[in-house]
């Protein structure tokens, strides 16, 4: 039903197709491997949401994986474990390994911070199977939304490492309960959508993966709707106070604003608000 | 009912009384216009709280507008867009545009920070229309309440820019809940009384305004009951570790107090414990 | 039932026991007086958490208070006016009184923030009265438990000064609700265990204190059969990225975990995952 | 010989004139008196600069002191010990007197720092007997030369206090020799132009007085000659990376070159570099 | 008489060559028109010093520019409004232009980074005309030494702008002297050798290009004979140590050495120092 | 001739004697091995600068080696290798082994940072061999001052580790000269008395230690002689504006002297000043 999207058909790991006018759909597609991640995976993504980014026919993007079982089941363990991240293989020397393991971690790092660097807001839709590398990826996004049936676990510890890819870096950044932020992510426990949305890691909770891709998309359409300069200056500056005090965020949003004030958008914007009619706004 | 507070009859677009002893109530006085903001009006709202901020016979600060309707509808954008902040007028070279934007910015900016950098604690009460500038404005307050029937938004990107007087500053800090943070910025749409609760925007609600100006008048008198320079000192400290780490904010607090446990307010407060009498503090 | 925990009988304010393997359970102890604190007990505490934090049969903490009335009632004022910390006494010159006051104060934190030093996580079961000093070491526990009937206060104020030993540097940044953690420390009211939880400074409210200490004592253990490398690795990166930007935050994790994966833990983990057996690990 | 610049005649302290297009010269006006402060003048000079920095006719400012005896001798000691800032009266209470002093240190502050905050460069010269405050002014400067004769001093200390108004929080940020600047703010010493110069607290040091005008003001009118927009984005983008990492000045710049950029100065100056002619810029 | 480095001859813009075991130097190569540079180059530049950062066979970088008059002219202008980075065409919407100027810039300023962010240590060269973007480029090197006849400039208010790629990030850091950084900053008057020398923005000055040359080639084999290891973690700690406070760059110096202390190196450069032998250390 | 000063009798390596009232003098006390450090001697000093700092008879510190051959040079590598810190013995796994490395790091750090901790400033007097350690200990001194014949070295990189007890934390915020601090940073070559002055490392060379001694001594009196509340505010002050922003340092000044302030010392440094007689300050 979705249209396709032009210039992302040589991508090999996801769907990109657009649901509506200025919005993409990216989907995860490994679905009979519950949409586990190896190397060539996430390399990719970082490159998707690097071009969503600058896509002037894109003003929001829904994102979720492909198949009813799993949004992701995270890293695959097998695959990591066999050449890939978790054995930077051929050499005894500690200082070597760690310097080969450290350059991994960041790129790996920098695959998945390609969502949070994404000018254009980005919904997550979790849906069953969510652990490991499903919440570093999850905590980018910039809304949470999922279906009842999904399974949570910050899972990192039941395979003996601390999560290095950004869950420890940026939930406690985005929830506000750290008892519970720490209970998770030390006992590496399951908790379901009802606990997720009472905490706050999700802001919605729908009945299933169908009806949680569809409030997506309507919030997507919603906010893909407003001015693009207004909607992606608005991340940009949620995203910049998040890590600035409240003296140096002001300081940057009155730089930022003294540049996009100069915009067409703030009279049409205006207008279609007296007139009641939807706006247009010219590409960004 | 409520006495006068000395000294501030001459404020045109505010209301400032006292109803009780060490508290005053601020009220924005536009009703007709559903308090709506133009230029005078947020200048001389940075006065009113400066001057309260040093003001020796006020411990505590009600705000909230006058009249049924709104806390206030924010921005006066007609104002604004003739001759006001949106339209730096006469010049065509972007830079300069851009220049004389700053600094409109910068003292929009000023005026409501002065909610914040008042020394003393201030209760705003939300109800009724509570959009755009009046999220702004109730970010800087301590504590929030508001009455059932209060209607918010984060309306800016509805009028084709990102928030740039606050609400994108502060909002991430001072609620948990990224992924609804994100959500209603980014969307503009409205939400209502339970919702901010639920989020922990606000951390009361009241069945009606008037019944939430009494919860909060009521809180204020028990905050200016105790110890001005036990209260300012804890406002002063909240704010600083928000924004610091907390081994600076432990240091902070230590030097701060080496001045401040000097006080007859140590003993007037311990005695008055051990009595069951009400103490009273030196001015401050 | 417990078992003692070798090399920490000669601690005197303090009960120190081991409830299971790698599990130790640390109680204050001083129920005749509800367990307030003199400074011979904080400075015990420091040195009892930097024991804790290098011994390798420790692996999680319970940290609670003996009796049955009291987790703590804070610090002991009386002794604290009668030439303790309040009383920096023999120096009628302001700016000697301010130094030795603020060497007083930073001791006292160091000794409390010892519990948030410590390499392992902490769990804390409050229950009965909780004020003060209480609520300034709950803060520094990774993860807060209570019963019904505790009764929560930031009391300070109602003493004549603002919290100075971590409160106030600390609870803005563990809860989201910034509207409430302003009402509660500026008004010293009480609040019980359900709107403890509903605002999350707890992550469970359980019957009663035999059932919390079970439920805490449940959690250590499910805690220290993980990998003590990941678990301790889980808590440092947690913390540090409370206070950096995600940017800093991210470097610093991939440099610590180039370290700390090059453990047995891993291939333990996998393999027990595998087999679903238990796994063992070294100690650490 | 300066002609006068419109808008400034109402001054008293301060003698403000015009020696060229674009260039003001603010000289202290008490020579009598070495030029020494009291509170209306600082008061004023926080005017005079905030004045300078939105006027578009003065592009780059000169600043001195009046008379061949001192730049400054400092705070006036004895009018600040007669009711003055160092004598905040009428309380013997410690908290109440804390309170009363940091009200006082931060107008005192916020005087001194606005000439940090000018847009526009400013240009001091030293010159006889500069010490205390005169260390303080200078060091909000951007440019610092003196004449031969000049005699510093960090001269705090020698009175009984921690120099507060900005010389402790300015000079070790720029001056690389930190060992140097403990060494003078410890002892209170004194040191001359030759010394000033070789630890880098100057970058020039002229014959005389006459001469180190002449040199300022040459330097003043070719930085004056050059598109304001380009000098004052220098300035604010030095003064910012001065305080933030690497990556957020990098970030700060391009937010502020994305409006700076929207120029008609970058034409004209590349017209006027290859015409050979002198460019002229549009008012800022 | 360098050897060619294995791997670096598809590149166009640069001539790179192995004067020593380990030791790389890279040159620009557009002699004939000063080393300036247009957007491939700089791209190209980025992608260069990616490579050494991880090449086994690198531990120190010279860098310089080819032919004898300039390291580098700095920007090609001429290019840069033709459609250039000074250029972003095709929009009359301010906010839109300035999306686009930013993306820009931010590519930009990544390619210069990456001379910073090569974890080996790279020595600068600069010699002739070292101009505008030659100072960006020189303020990324770690050591900076030049020829007597070098002429530099912050060139960028020359031509009517904020220079944005880095010099007002990276000088005020790199430099004690802020009185004399303003001063070439805001005037962007020419500095010769010795200047530079005397402020400390190089640390040698050679007779002329080939001297210097040597110099930096001696001084490059020098430290590419140390432990890559220490080398290489001396660069990022000192790099981090720049931007972070003292305790905070003593915790990451610890976790980072609690890695690079496992290395054969710690012992084969003990028992070299003991035998007086030519340590090997394996590659890394 | 030096008295003894009361209470250090019991420290082993380390002679503290009293050269003038309020000055202390601390030496390293093992010439015959150079001054090598072994960690007995590093736990000892931490304790002998901790207990200085709050010893009310001390108010300025000397610091340097005993005998005439060398201030120090640095780690006695052997016992390090023995067992020491470069060998945390008995463990294969990488992630136990880098445990312990980093808790011993900590261990060691935090023993040298004692000396920018103590509230007294430090004067270090360097002479002969000063290599490794002896650089991290004089770059915690406030003051460094050498003797012509001292001969400095970074010199971690030869025994193959980037230098982790503070010089690479320190050493880039307390020199200007970037490019020189990498120079010898990463080649760990040796450089004399003239370069060290040259580059701001000490901002005084003496003929010999004798004079050097001698010189340090007279500072040391010089600042001992004033109002110890002025001298230990600024030490204070200007170590937390190194790591702050001017606004948050000049914020912390305001409030640590609206404590300070409330001090004795200024009437009495105020009416010496006017009786030109020595004025006598209140022990602190």
């Amino acid at each position: 039903m979705s249209a396709t999207l032009d210039g992302y058909t040589s991508f090999k790991h996801f769907l990109i197709s657009s649901p509506a006018e200025y919005v993409a759909h990216v989907e995860i597609n490994r679905p009979e491997k519950l949409n586990a991640f190896f190397e060539d995976m996430w390399l990719e993504m970082g490159q998707v949401f690097a071009k969503l980014s600058h896509d002037p026919n894109v003003r929001a993007v829904v994102f979720s994986g492909a198949g009813d079982r799993a949004f992701s089941s995270g890293l695959d363990v097998q695959a990591a474990s066999q050449g890939g991240v978790l054995s930077p293989a051929g050499t005894s020397d500690g200082s070597r390994f760690a310097t080969r393991a450290r350059r991994h971690i960041y790129e790996f790092q920098d695959s998945i911070s390609a969502i949070e660097k994404c000018e254009k807001p980005v919904i997550v839709v979790l849906h069953g199977i969510s652990i490991g590398l499903a919440i570093d990826m999850s905590c980018c996004a910039d809304i949470r939304i999922c279906s009842k049936d999904t399974r949570f676990s910050v899972k990192e510890v039941d395979i003996g490492l601390a999560a290095d890819i950004g869950t420890l870096s940026r939930l406690p950044k985005i929830i506000g309960n750290h008892s519970w932020v720490k209970e998770v992510c030390l006992s590496a426990r399951f908790f379901d959508a009802d606990e997720a949305l009472s905490v706050g890691f999700v802001s919605r909770v729908l009945e299933n993966k169908v009806k949680a891709i569809e409030a997506a998309t309507t919030l997507a359409v919603l906010i893909a709707s407003k001015s693009p300069v207004a909607v992606q200056g608005t991340k940009e500056i949620l995203n910049h106070s998040r890590e600035n005090s409240v003296a140096d965020s002001l300081r940057y949003t009155a730089v930022w604003n003294s540049a996009m004030l100069q915009s067409s958008d703030l009279s049409a914007a205006m207008l279609s608000g007296i007139k009641k009619t939807k706006p247009r706004f010219e590409k960004l």
